[in-house]
């Protein structure tokens, strides 16, 4: 398997913890897309992802996965037993209903802001900007800081009593918020707690390191 | 299990069509929430799903699951082989990658024209909008139409051989289209042939009348 990626960015960081806690980094090579370059929007990698965004899982038999959540999906199936999707249909409902949560209500509303409120990925890139609604983005994010707040004071993970994809969703989340200045709020004690114990895991600090970006070649 | 939902409603639709292909009608109740009233925006409608979107999905033991593709993933997950959401893990990132796809290119983006550079759901319900983002966004659709063209002139349906949620998240964007007058372009041939399939199953054909809506009482 080949994924495409840059090795500090929030979405990449989403499937590359997902494999840390499937245990499977090995079994990936890791080729890099230079997003600072703009390498995501040439035709070459729009061949590979309409979309033009980072990551995307290409499998041996040239299938092409993008979107984190489709990929996570993937790569959980190939369990006997899933860990991070879910097992029942109730468990499999609630995680992508908070992990699809996690996206709308923060990771997309920082990144929106990041892109256009903010030089973001600098003038060449950001070929477009509606700061009006970069910042309103940013303040749906801070309110949805607040609201997993409230999740997390009711249970020790975002989809209940243990870790799923929706976590990892919402670490994307405040690894972009982090890159982009935007602080947690102090009085959102439980998101604060509950980040720091993400931060232990190893495969969320492992995520940079596990592997040596190469260049382009496809 | 109780469908929150509102009966014209192109998000709604994804569900309704899911569960006509599952035959599973007959086991929801339907309650109305008025979308031109901006009931799903109430507090009282927000507890039920912090977004205010619909349509959310309420079990017999209260579990809620708000989301299309986290309702169509707990729906299908009851059944001992899935339908809609693939079974091998190829089948499933695959539509889950072209189903969040549609979204993004097609169904979200007709939504974000119609809230924001039409009327939408009126002075009321619109108390904010942004015209400029909202028509870039009716331009991202219709580049979108012409890319699940490309795709239909390969395949038979929008994730392959066979018809999946994939296919539902695109009839839900054309339906959207449809009631915002955005026409699918006559040149997309593929598309247009395939929404007329589409259209033809009973599931879509079935979609609004098969529940009588009753006052929200939530």
């Amino acid at each position: 398997m080949t994924i495409y990626d840059w090795h500090t960015g929030p979405y990449p960081a989403r499937v590359r913890i997902a494999l840390g806690e499937l245990g499977m980094q090995s079994q990936v090579r890791f080729v890099s897309v230079d997003l600072w370059k703009g390498e995501h929007k040439t035709p070459v990698f729009l061949v590979k992802n309409y979309s033009g965004t980072l990551p995307v899982l290409e499998l041996d038999d040239g299938t092409l996965i993008a979107e984190c959540t489709a990929i996570t999906q993937y790569l959980d199936a190939l369990n006997d037993k899933p860990i991070l999707t879910g097992v029942t249909p109730r468990e499999q409902g609630v995680i992508h209903m908070m992990s699809k949560r996690a996206e709308i209500e923060l990771l997309d509303a920082v990144s929106v802001y990041f892109h256009h409120a903010t030089p973001g990925l600098g003038p060449d890139v950001e070929i477009y900007q509606n700061a009006e609604w970069g910042l309103r983005q940013r303040d749906k994010a801070v309110r949805g800081m607040h609201y997993f707040d409230s999740v997390l004071r009711q249970v020790p993970f975002i989809a209940g009593d243990t870790f799923s994809m929706a976590d990892i969703t919402v670490v994307g989340g405040l690894i972009f918020a982090g890159l982009v200045k935007l602080s947690v709020p102090q009085e959102c004690e439980a998101l604060r707690a509950w980040y720091e114990r993400m931060l232990e895991r190893p495969s969320v600090q492992n995520r940079i390191v596990m592997s040596e970006p190469v260049t382009i070649s496809a």
